[in-house]
């Protein structure tokens, strides 16, 4: 399958790439490095240095006989997105090349304006490029289960059968996104499902919960192909921050009372999942919605969870509970479904004590580069 | 009460600026003349050639005390809307200033970016500035009954109780929009609600139907404050293209079977609407939305009436039904809901012959200026 990844150089972007190329997928990347300019904007580092992805595709390209080819370049360049899709004609585009963080959308005005103008025109240009180009082509889209909110009611994969005043429908799930972010991604599925209906694209968006984890397979061969583990404010999701804070002495930082349950999945998981996502593709005119993560847990949760591993391996992490930055429920309901990669054949990685002994094992290897500065939230929702 | 029109110079925002003027508000219009901009690039003209902006502010604050103030600039650039605010202090913005034409923003790539852009964005820069500058002010935001689509259940106002496996929420109208202009709505519509929600600010959402109308008690006063309108497919709405049809011998066009069915209201209609939301703002951090529109038609119905009263008159209109250019439902469940305005005080201007004869005589009067090669549908949805 040929497959073109948008946004390759990211956290997941490129365990995904090594991922497909080792499966004897055709991989391309593509990427404008936009998120490594945010990291210097905001004095963040990944905790380990990154090798380019020049860098990095040229080490793998060298031990493996399937290729990965590199385009540079921004999809909100409509000519170059144009020319690249002309080029490589993928059955698949992935496309992680987003703005992909809450915090960063709320800092200002710009940084709002620039998330929705990158996420949602990005998206739009991607739209007609494939319907122009390659109209056959299936597009797996990376959206969040931040966008459903923390609604009363359950939340379904993506539709909701309505009875209303004895008339049915079935209409697209009623979002309540949480950031300037998590809006630009229910912008861009509103966008894809309409592409797909009038269009006869074929999508599938992932509605994927909170990702974890430094390794996979194919990054722990070699320091030259690690992927970029964030544990800042801006870059950093629970499990990685929390980890990374018991491995500096820093608080376990716990926002609000804690009680905010999300979805979270093992970043080896998010590769399985977007596979089986490609290699069952939606259909002509489908505008498909998988939930994709495994399992729930509230922010305490994972907190104490954390703060018991931290304890039995040596160290001495203190749970510290902030006022909440962000403007979001605290004991709220929370029963998002999750069946439908799960039927497709995903065997769930489920978090437990030994993998998050592994995370502070590995987190521990570059503690000398942690900077500590980074980890303490400083945006807030309201200012 | 001052008031901040944005996109004064416009179909609607024009009358709304007179209208609210003689009423003893301090009004003040803003625009960037960027819809006059898609007219000349298009060969589009209204009927009647239109003063510039200035000089009908000129004519209006000569026959008139309170005075007309004028603002020329765009809201996508921040730092002029931030000082604008910062000088007039609006109690109420009303805004109007979006590119308004479902067909123009499916007419290529760059046309749905440019509406996705001007209209997201443009909106995302008023929230910011509203809450740093007038974090009181109410916000009238003209949306469109073009957001909910044709759902097969009742459409309420903006909000929808939902039971689900035992469970209740209310939520957010869910949207299914038919076009990248429609969509450009919905975004605007989530950010807006979002923004209520964490900063606290009052904002109405107007989802207006098709409004109709050629003369408002104040454009009717001098040809030198008549408002643009529009019989073209890309800015003229369907009454008002069919009785310009009439009188230039054009067939009366119908999409499709004619059969799909839509919200409308009459101009004057508008201005009250407008009026009573403005005189009864929302609380602070509420987001309200008002169906605003006074009956529903099919297309069909309408070019019958047309027809019947062109015939009383003396034309001989003729309808033509052509292929539906637009992917859109036809014989469809219609049934949306329309009480908050008229609760408030709204005493509709419903549709009868005498009006539809009155649109065709003031059409008539400009009969020699109809271009008729700018009626017919050129942009097709899946082209």
């Amino acid at each position: 399958m040929r497959i073109l990844i948008l946004g390759g150089d990211g956290y997941l972007g490129w365990p995904t790439a090594m991922y497909l190329s080792k499966k004897k997928h055709d991989v391309c990347v593509l990427d404008n490095f936009s998120k490594r300019q945010i990291e210097i904007e905001n004095n963040i580092q990944p905790l380990d240095s990154i090798y380019t992805l020049h860098d990095r595709i040229e080490h793998w390209n060298n031990i493996n006989n399937k290729k990965i080819s590199l385009k540079v370049g921004d999809i909100l360049n409509a000519k170059f997105l144009y020319k690249v899709l002309s080029e490589i004609k993928p059955d698949t585009i992935i496309h992680y090349a987003e703005q992909p963080s809450a915090p960063y959308s709320m800092m200002s005005r710009e940084k709002a304006v620039m998330t929705q103008y990158n996420n949602v025109i990005g998206n739009l240009n991607l739209l007609f490029a494939m319907k122009s180009i390659v109209p056959n082509c299936h597009l797996v889209k990376l959206g969040t289960m931040g966008e459903y909110g923390t609604p009363n009611i359950d939340i379904e994969e993506g539709y909701l059968k309505i009875k209303h005043n004895g008339r049915e429908d079935i209409v697209s799930f009623p979002k309540k996104p949480g950031s300037f972010y998590h809006l630009s991604k229910v912008h861009d599925s509103h966008n894809i499902m309409f592409a797909c209906k009038i269009w006869n694209l074929k999508a599938t968006d992932l509605n994927q919960g909170v990702v974890y984890g430094v390794q996979t397979e194919e990054t722990s061969l070699d320091t030259r192909l690690r992927t970029s583990f964030h544990y800042d404010e801006i870059f950093g999701t629970l499990l990685n921050r929390l980890c990374t804070q018991v491995v500096c002495n820093h608080p376990l930082t716990v926002y609000g009372n804690g009680s905010q349950k999300r979805g979270y999945l093992n970043i080896t998981d998010t590769l399985k999942c977007v596979e089986l996502s490609c290699l069952n593709p939606a259909k002509k005119g489908e505008f498909r919605v998988f939930n994709q993560f495994t399992e729930t847990f509230s922010v305490l949760e994972l907190a104490r969870k954390v703060e018991k591993v931290g304890i039995k391996i040596g160290y001495k992490p203190k749970i510290k509970m902030l006022k909440n930055p962000r403007i979001e429920q605290e004991d709220h309901y929370y029963n998002p479904k999750h069946k439908k990669l799960t039927d497709m054949g995903l065997k769930p990685t489920l978090l437990n004590d030994e993998f998050i002994a592994s995370m502070i094992n590995e987190i521990e290897r570059s503690k000398s580069y942690i900077k500590k500065n980074i980890i303490k939230p400083k945006v807030k929702w309201n200012q």
